[in-house]
């Protein structure tokens, strides 16, 4: 039987969080509740404008780490980048927060740029209505989960050092394989964190079809076109749901999976998946340490 | 002495949520940990098209309650409709999706559609750059506040029945003014909820200097300028800090608190306008019961 409190596994991260980079967190003054002063981190927040060849598409705020995923990832997810453009070149201005993505094909979203859709995502939360359409002529592979997959990737990511444990306010997504973390991103902006993976994923040639996303916000509409874009069978999440996000998923037949806490989650779509090989007497509650704190994501009664 | 958990005070609310509205929410069926069969509750999340005048603004998701005070608090807050503006009329059709706000002035954004800046709030998050510049002619009311004040509401707010405690996945903003929460509004996107009591605001003609701002999300760059925006000297949330919101707070004078939870707050900006009147030993650490779930967005070391 698993334990996945106890079983160790080698660390299977590709990238992982850097709470110690100084560039992420800036250390502020203030006072308590009782009026006492206090030191504490907080997360930066920068603007980073992202163009794709000659023209400017979106500003976002970000933690400024993994510029060149994110500007991918979120032209990927925006349909203004396809999964066949040959990305010639990639080009991080720091100074002046710019990053350009370069393609051979030709490229104008003028057009595009006139009618967004803004979604209850958050930060890169803006898709385009034909997004929607991605659901029609897509199918996702028969990729088994492991409940002792589960227990355990939610046990290493949630003991992970991160931006969240060291500073808070910031959303968290995992690309994980079997009961492997690979790739853990942060963002202030839930969707800039997943579209760095995308953006990662673009570039490094990784295959979706075997692979479980993690994210610690809601699985709404977005959170799941996002998933089922990128290819990837499995969307698991310590949050709730919205109704749409689970009518897409659905449709999509992704596995969705919410209000993963200590023993309990839900599955709500694609439930065929899931193979229910953990014994839960082997799985303890989350210790209070390292609850997520303070949500307006989970829930439900 | 005041004890925040009995003080019974009669229901001081204009407008709180209605977790019962069949509109709001949705039984869906799936399985738990066990493999066994369950109903749960989910939250709607819907579009909504915004237009000012003859100029369609923003397609929204959202729950769909109160949107006419959304499609007012939106484009009030994106400078799109100014303070002294005369609404000649809020049309809403549920069938269509759309909402159309009228104005007397001649009103044209084609320009500002083009150039978004994509914030890290949720959903509404879509703020133009000249937003920023609202900083520089504010000045904020020496409102003060009592901690009694905050220990109460936050007590109200965490035990008053709410869609987020029936279904999740959403946000929640609150209006309140001394020790009384006014109008509490819920959306799957936290930038609905805080535009829908800036609609509320402008519609009802409320005054914003004597007022505090509570929210579940994070306090960002963005959650900060809106809140500045509104005239609102006090904004309080249950989640992290980001360190641009911590700085233009301190800059427009903002009282900034945040990590608010049972005995605990930090307070990191405006911290003069506290008054340091409740006894602690009154106040109970929250129960789990009423603790918001699996969050990303509280925390910090």
């Amino acid at each position: 039987m698993i334990d996945p409190k106890t079983t160790r596994l080698p660390d299977s991260y590709i990238i992982r969080p850097d709470p110690q980079d100084r560039r992420l967190t800036e250390r502020v003054t203030g006072i308590d509740q009782t009026g006492a002063r206090i030191e504490t981190s907080v997360t930066v927040e920068r603007p980073l404008t992202i163009y794709l060849n000659s023209q400017e598409i979106v500003t976002a705020m970000t933690i400024g780490d993994y510029p060149d995923y994110l500007a991918i990832g979120y032209l990927l997810n925006q349909h203004m980048l396809l999964p066949d453009d040959a990305v010639t070149g990639v080009d991080y201005d720091e100074d002046l927060a710019v990053v350009v993505v370069r393609t051979q094909r030709k490229t104008n979203y003028e057009k595009k740029l006139k009618k967004k859709v803004q979604t209850s995502g958050c930060a890169q939360g803006t898709v385009f209505g034909d997004l929607m359409q991605s659901l029609d002529n897509v199918s996702l592979p028969a990729t088994p989960l492991k409940t002792s997959w589960l227990y355990r990737l939610a046990h290493i990511i949630n003991t992970t050092p991160s931006l969240y444990l060291e500073a808070g306010a910031i959303h968290g997504c995992v690309l994980a394989q079997e009961d492997r973390p690979l790739v853990y991103m942060e963002d202030v902006g839930r969707h800039n964190a997943v579209d760095k993976i995308a953006g990662w994923m673009f570039r490094e040639n990784v295959a979706a079809g075997d692979k479980i996303f993690y994210t610690t916000g809601r699985l709404t509409s977005e959170m799941v076109l996002k998933t089922v874009r990128m290819g990837i069978p499995i969307l698991v999440s310590r949050s709730g749901f919205t109704a749409w996000g689970v009518e897409l998923a659905r449709k999509a037949n992704l596995t969705l999976i919410g209000r993963m806490r200590g023993k309990r989650f839900i599955a709500l779509a694609g439930e065929e998946r899931i193979v229910f090989d953990q014994d839960l007497e082997y799985v303890e509650e989350e210790s209070s340490k390292h609850r997520r704190k303070a949500s307006v994501e989970g829930g439900g009664a």
